[in-house]
């Protein structure tokens, strides 16, 4: 099902208009308002809307600002129109404080939403009708909520492409404190400390350092934003961290074998309780290393090997380290499998191993 | 130039099987010694060692076991033979500082060294004659030891198709605190916080905290022997996070904007400084995402077409997002290619954006 009537857009950076995208891709009117009028002419030029915003009365207005000025954008819509009101915002409770103090009885209309998906890239040029598509988008109803909100909501995320995944404010915001907010303040921490190695210490960076840090490259401003929204949520299980600091020291201090074996017994249990591919159990897999030429085609000829050899490749890593003129390739494959591509490989004139 | 004589490896998991199956790549000649025979059995079945360890005279030694017994099988040999004699532990102080007590007339033949390669894996079955192909391989020399010693560790490396790298045992030890233990260990703190939450809110985990938390899998029993050798320079800098930790808690609570920011802008700075892929800048690639039906095939069909549009692949990675039927493919490419590549697959039939 998707949206019935207009849809208006309040924000078209990157989410706003690729949610314009997704929807004029199921045929559902769109039109588009923001501060910066280039940037609604970006979107419509990309074919993000349809319709001018002046003179359309929307059904669904969806407020896709920074998290600093998404509270009172809501507030001036349930004010100026009678439509459902959502977001795309990354924290949930508190915007829903200040909505319910400045318009309770609007409120109701209000349903906020979250889709699972950005881009280390930001700004309308970056927006995609596909970036929804398959990902998870909380919606997130409250006590006060009309269900009639809560199902335009849904279908605006189905008409996205998302899957939507039902989850309270508080809890939503639990939740990304624990699977995103607090993830990213620790790369921040570990990337940080980087800063003030001397130079030639970092020739021995590994793939693990790469990996842990990634995420910290993202925008310094948004992500203020989004941890003072969510400090709450965040602040405990920082306490907890904190704790857990505390723990580790006293134990490297003391020689605390046990609780050291603690720490490292429940990362490794942590690292399996995410959800693997497709919602599956991640721990069937297995990985082969392949030694690929730094050339344009290489990696063409090993997939094609690959596919010919009928084996399906469920991840790819290709490796960084310095000094090395070729790319060393992981291949993530099912256990069963690994065996059998490892020997087919080496058949074809490939280097690999596992 | 190759290690001269005779090889002993001591220990045959996937370091001294991996060692030995590069060294006969090279045609040293190689032995082995293990307290579990059938490791050898193992190492020498796969081509590992084509002399029998009973009656030879090493001319270099390699300690290849846990780290707990790395100083006494170090001392053993310095003791039981007149060969330099090296080692592939993870940690270069607290070994050195114990065999100079227990040898001080013979710790100038003794040159640690540090292979930084590895696997999630571990065993002889693991091992691999590439597995140090390209990569780095520290060498830490310290004042009491012979150049000839150091010479033969650092031909050894070269012998495996490793890149030697000279640091002093402590500056070793800090280095790899700093780029390999505190990331494990704060992986392993943020692994550790999800095994408390409830099942449903990791359905909001995205590819960030997979990322973050890769290497907190790795074997506890190993990270335990690890993070206990290198506990001074590891506590010392876990001081400093901590104090990371409390100035975040402090800015979350009085919602003090410049400290997250001075946090997060730290963070960003770390990750350009990790040296990029053959140790050149990591700030030129450009990223795009193209949606792939989950068969085999179709990656060896996308590869071969970037292949024929002739941009060369530098990265690729696989988005496990549950719930969707495809896999979203993440390539990285030059970012004067990026636009190139979108447009051409898009002629392709590809559903690709940036």
């Amino acid at each position: 099902m998707s949206p019935e009537g207009p849809v208006l857009v309040v924000g078209a950076g990157l989410l706003g208009t690729s949610i314009g995208l997704a929807l004029r891709r199921a045929d559902v009117d769109v039109a588009f308002r923001d501060l910066k009028r280039k940037n609604v002419q970006i979107a419509s030029g990309l074919g993000a809307a349809n319709l001018d915003a002046d003179g359309i009365d929307p059904a669904l207005v969806v407020v896709a600002v920074p998290p600093d000025h998404l509270a009172e954008v809501v507030v001036e819509w349930l004010a100026g129109s009678s439509a459902v009101v959502t977001d795309v915002g990354s924290v949930k409770s508190a915007p829903l404080r200040a909505v319910r103090e400045a318009q309770p009885h609007e409120v109701h209309r209000y349903v906020g939403g979250h889709p699972m998906a950005g881009s280390e890239r930001s700004g309308p040029l970056a927006a995609s009708a596909a970036l929804f598509d398959g990902r998870p988008w909380a919606v997130t109803p409250h006590d006060l909520s009309d269900p009639a909100a809560v199902d335009a909501v849904t279908a605006l995320a189905r008409a996205c492409g998302a899957t939507p995944v039902t989850f309270g404010p508080d809890e939503h915001d639990r939740a990304v404190a624990r699977t995103s907010h607090l993830p990213h303040l620790l790369a921040a921490l570990v990337a940080g400390r980087l800063t003030d190695a001397p130079r030639e210490h970092l020739a021995l960076s590994g793939q693990g350092v790469r990996d842990v840090t990634r995420i910290a490259a993202g925008d310094p401003g948004l992500w203020q934003q989004i941890v003072t929204a969510n400090s709450d949520a965040l602040g405990a299980l920082l306490q907890d961290v904190r704790a857990d600091v505390d723990r580790l020291l006293v134990a490297l201090d003391g020689g605390d074998r046990a609780a050291l074996g603690d720490v490292l017994e429940r990362g490794v249990a942590g690292t399996a309780v995410i959800p693997g591919k497709h919602g599956g159990p991640t721990k069937t897999e297995r990985s082969l290393f392949v030694a690929v030429p730094d050339h344009p085609g290489e990696l063409a000829r090993l997939f094609a090997d690959a596919g010919e050899i009928g084996v399906n490749i469920e991840d790819v890593r290709i490796d960084h380290d310095p000094g090395r003129e070729y790319g060393l390739v992981e291949l993530s494959v099912a256990a069963d499998s690994v065996d059998h591509l490892l020997v087919s490989l080496g058949d074809r004139g490939w280097t690999a191993h596992k």
